[in-house]
């Protein structure tokens, strides 16, 4: 089931690149702002943000050239899951930085790093890996290699719930309100983490279909 | 890529038309149950909970008719997910009037007024917006409206967030229990105009397809 | 809209078969470690876990095979729904099965043997349809079935919503913190049992195109 493309339609691997290059930006600051002290967050935060604006604007764009292209490189459907995914993933990004500085969260426990490092790593194949969508190359490393990370993700993310939820010593009212709110971080950044797996499978099942 | 419809398929507009009525209504009970005294709620969240199941009836009718037809109005997986997310709209609406009475809440935070009212406006404009499908007419106005409201109720939202996480003075293990409550409550309401965002959404879609 | 099949495109109901053969039997392990003294409880969650695994491979294989084939037994959008519904069905059971372990729960509620109880038995229903899939046959009992079992989980969740946040005495720190772990654990097992919903709807979805 290969395809001949016109230049027209070919116009989809730039965008889907273009996004997951403002990911790995948005990835980076938010990586930096896990380990910046509170004061340079909102800062960071806001950089993300504008990362979250610029992939919604790259979002509509390539909605609208899939609901005005007849004829797509894959499946429609495809193109439309892996927009929505990454999507997903620099929202839930945008979420998390958002919710530190709005809940003025003091020391974040080290397991957050770990998570944002996974998402560096994440957002930096997908980076790579998009171009090589128009040729179909190399893409079963990048699918397993996502896999992986999200394996170590989902190991810091147990971890840090264990942490966050089994504290050792007594906790206080206002010690569990913390813990309510770092773990909506956790969560947050788990989504993410999760959200980068489905763009790779999107991609998987493209690869697939093509092969 | 216009359609001719034979009047057999253009019975999908109607039944929108009647899902997006049925939410206006239920939005109208929710939002007036979150201003009323408690022991005004339950027979209000009973009103809206009868706006669930008739829009689930409505989502069934859908369905069937949509597995029945052969040539569909506009793409099949547009009307899917334009079914869906109403039905996700009504879902949480319910959700969030169930909660505050099975939790017994007292007096709910000013905010909140502003998410249902944000709902009440958005729902409207959905059921006015439903019967334009058929025409095409008029839709740019309500997604752009809808997104504009969709803003507004973030703001609404993360003021929330910051007000009930971050209360100002001491807070006793009874004063965590009920903020637990309540951000169920408003993290509810966020996802029905999160939903209605996607009913816009998908309406443009449906919209740049025919243009 | 009926296909005759080659015994090629069969293979997908044997897969399906398989999938809901796995989610059956880690709805069994789930009720007894439920049920089961928490020292029992971590080798009940290690097979739920690898119940997820083989879950997994069977997603795989079967999107390997969509993806693959040209023409399906049914539309590819029901498949990749009724596969991926599947496979939430799994993972959330797993979740479940890994929170009660990973957070040391003591006793657990009476109100969660009925989620699980619910789940064994939709998960037992499934199992029994997906080889009707094949000569669609008896499949409307499923889907009634499933559906009433939904309402039966979905009562047990409320009930155990009120029973968990709105204890009869007073409340101190930790045990609002047993409280929010509790309230994960449920609301999980209330995913898995709308999971099972989105399996019999995907089902119906397909019958109703087939008829």
């Amino acid at each position: 089931m290969a395809f001949r493309l016109t230049p027209h339609e070919r116009g989809f691997y730039p965008l889907f690149t273009r996004a997951a290059e403002n990911i790995a930006r948005a990835a980076d600051d938010l990586a930096t702002l896990v380990a910046a002290p509170p004061a340079e967050r909102p800062e960071l935060a806001r950089r993300v943000k504008d990362a979250e604006n610029a992939g919604d604007e790259l979002t509509h764009e390539i909605m609208v050239k899939l609901n005005k292209t007849f004829v797509t490189p894959f499946d429609r459907e495809d193109i439309y899951r892996l927009t929505s995914s990454l999507d997903d993933v620099v929202d839930a990004m945008e979420e998390a930085a958002d919710r530190i500085v709005l809940y003025r969260l003091g020391e974040l426990p080290a397991g957050m790093k770990t998570q944002t490092d996974v998402l560096r790593r994440a957002a930096a194949a997908t980076a790579e890996a998009m171009p090589q969508l128009a040729t179909m190359s190399k893409l079963q490393e990048y699918w397993v290699h996502v896999n992986s990370l999200e394996d170590e993700g989902d190991a810091a993310y147990r971890a840090l719930l264990e942490e966050l939820l089994c504290p050792p010593g007594d906790v206080d009212a206002a010690g569990v309100l913390t813990i309510l709110k770092l773990k909506e971080v956790v969560d947050t950044l788990e989504e993410a983490a999760d959200a980068f797996e489905t763009v790779a499978n999107t991609v998987e099942s493209i690869a697939v279909k093509e092969s």
